[in-house]
């Protein structure tokens, strides 16, 4: 069996030079291995002198010796990184801003929180090469992750498994985000003020789906019972695309546009005043995510305003799960969605 | 020495059940550790029958075995960890876009990528924080890491270290970002455009001063030997901050205004038209970054357009660097900056 590996082995010339261990440093202070031990990772068990630890740092620092997180999680049996897969697409201004303060709360409670990125792996696989790091917690936003995943994750030493998306996953704490609430929202308020047949962008940017899907079918769920309709609109985000869309408009036959997001909406905007569609008369255009741009835009544009939970919540959640990994999973409705009415409905 | 830890130790009775070990395979499996370890990291060096293989696969799933990173690292002396310190401020459209290409060609390169959260450190300090993780390459967004952060990260295990940054740092290779040029670009423009007294926005959220400051410079640097100005305009990205700057421009003299990058643009572009500022006759304004926003404003947005690395470039960068640790340091420049020029300068 012969297999090609994927880097070929550095020559041993150009293997970097040997690392300081602990080993060296108890040297160098003339102290035993155990102390050195007790004294970087600040150990409160064992009473140790100034002096003591005065002459340990000052030989860590010599030498230039840095604690290795992996042998100390080997020793402790698990770390304090919390592991966050990086989304599927390039994220947008809202969760970039919500992983930020996450991180920084986190990072507050003494955690280190690590963005993972593509492993080209999906699923419980995904799980699988995580784990390979032994976080004590996992944030995974998106669908994908099965029972099997939370379950390799917990028994290689995670104490808390957390989901945000639409559906709880079984033995995992769920963040429920509820896209079909944001749909539901922008279309009962198209139909609130009278518009009966009504547009909803669906992106055909691959990794949209999980957001645009159920925002359809919450659209679709608003207008039950009425007498107005849905009607589907792909469109990618190119001013080609929204322009094809724009020309073929009058034929639609439509009154109305829940545009996905904030950013469609003003691409679709855009292209709709340019053929001669007046916002709100002819078409009312209604986003999401309530970003600065809807309300740069003229006539300022309508938006579902998502109140994702804030990081500091978030990392609550995260610590009181880890500090008690044997409670039972437990269910929040993490946004709320409310309409912010403008000019443009 | 009594010292209060940050998190108090859980409780034994909520601690998860035992991690399977590679031993818990091999006995499942009735074969050595050695075996296990051979068939599990794919190795080429020894010849192991199919039925075997098999049975080792089938033992780590049937037990929910899944190897440790860290262990793994610890044998082999480095892992295939590419550490991303997250960068001090909420990434924007352009970064988020690059981060995630080059999330994807590192993993199509057999690496796993992970963005370090915040960690409340900065320079050499954080450094040290990352250098815990024993990452095989760093890539540094931004300034603050000095000659020591990247010697402690080398002797970590760290075969390659590479800042993404103004000015070069010893021992580390550097991909050089010309915002200085960015400023030079979008000021020699208006001046080219006949324009004389020039503002340029100064945003004064924390963390955008790596960016802005060499901006401004560049900007003076174009209109040396002209007879033009430069104006420093402090704004907030709020839509208050616009307002109070337009209402004083009259005042201000300005006939042109570099806006920092955009989305600044965007911002007070609407506040200038508000105020009844004609754009670009009373005011030129350009942004930079070439965002779709841009291009869907009226006017249209002249702006400075950025060219990023490629993702599979600068991975294939930090691929070469790590097999060849003792090359010496290289220097990249790594954007350059073109006008495009449109219908607001």
């Amino acid at each position: 069996m012969v297999q090609i590996p994927n880097t070929p082995a550095p020559t041993p010339s150009s293997a970097p030079r040997s690392v300081p261990t602990s080993a060296d440093v108890a040297r160098l202070a003339g102290v035993s291995r155990a102390t050195v031990s007790y004294v970087l990772n600040n150990t409160s068990a064992v009473r140790i002198s100034e002096p003591t630890r005065r002459r340990v740092h000052q030989a860590a620092k010599e030498l230039g010796y840095v604690p290795h997180a992996a042998a100390r999680t080997l020793r402790a049996g698990h770390s304090r990184m919390v592991l966050m897969p990086a989304p599927p697409v390039p994220a947008g201004p809202l969760y970039s801003q919500f992983v930020h303060d996450f991180q920084g709360a986190l990072s507050r409670l003494d955690y280190i929180v690590v963005q993972y990125g593509a492993s080209g792996l999906h699923g419980d696989d995904a799980a699988r090469a995580w784990a390979e790091l032994r976080p004590v917690a996992v944030l995974v936003p998106g669908p994908g992750l099965g029972p099997e995943g939370v379950a390799v994750l917990k028994r290689s030493g995670a104490r808390a498994v957390v989901t945000l998306s639409s559906e709880p996953v079984e033995g995992a704490h769920a963040l429920l985000l509820d896209h079909a609430g944001v749909g539901r929202s922008a279309a009962g308020h198209l139909v609130a003020r009278g518009r009966r047949r009504i547009g909803v962008v669906v992106p055909v940017e691959p990794g949209l789906k999980m957001f645009s899907v159920p925002r359809l079918a919450g659209a679709r769920q608003a207008v039950q019972g009425t007498d107005a309709t849905i009607t589907e609109l792909p469109l990618a985000y190119t001013e080609e695309s929204a322009a094809a869309l724009a020309a073929r408009w009058p034929g639609l036959g439509l009154d109305a546009v829940f545009a996905y997001n904030d950013e469609y909406a003003m691409l679709l905007m855009r292209a709709l005043q340019d053929e001669g569609v007046r916002i709100p008369e002819d078409a009312a255009v209604i986003g999401a995510d309530d970003l600065m741009l809807g309300r740069l835009l003229r006539p300022r544009l309508s938006t579902v305003r998502i109140a994702l939970p804030s990081g500091r919540d978030l990392a609550g959640l995260v610590d009181r799960a880890v500090r008690n990994p044997g409670a039972q999973p437990e269910s929040h409705e993490m946004f709320e969605a409310t309409v912010v009415h403008r000019d443009s409905t």
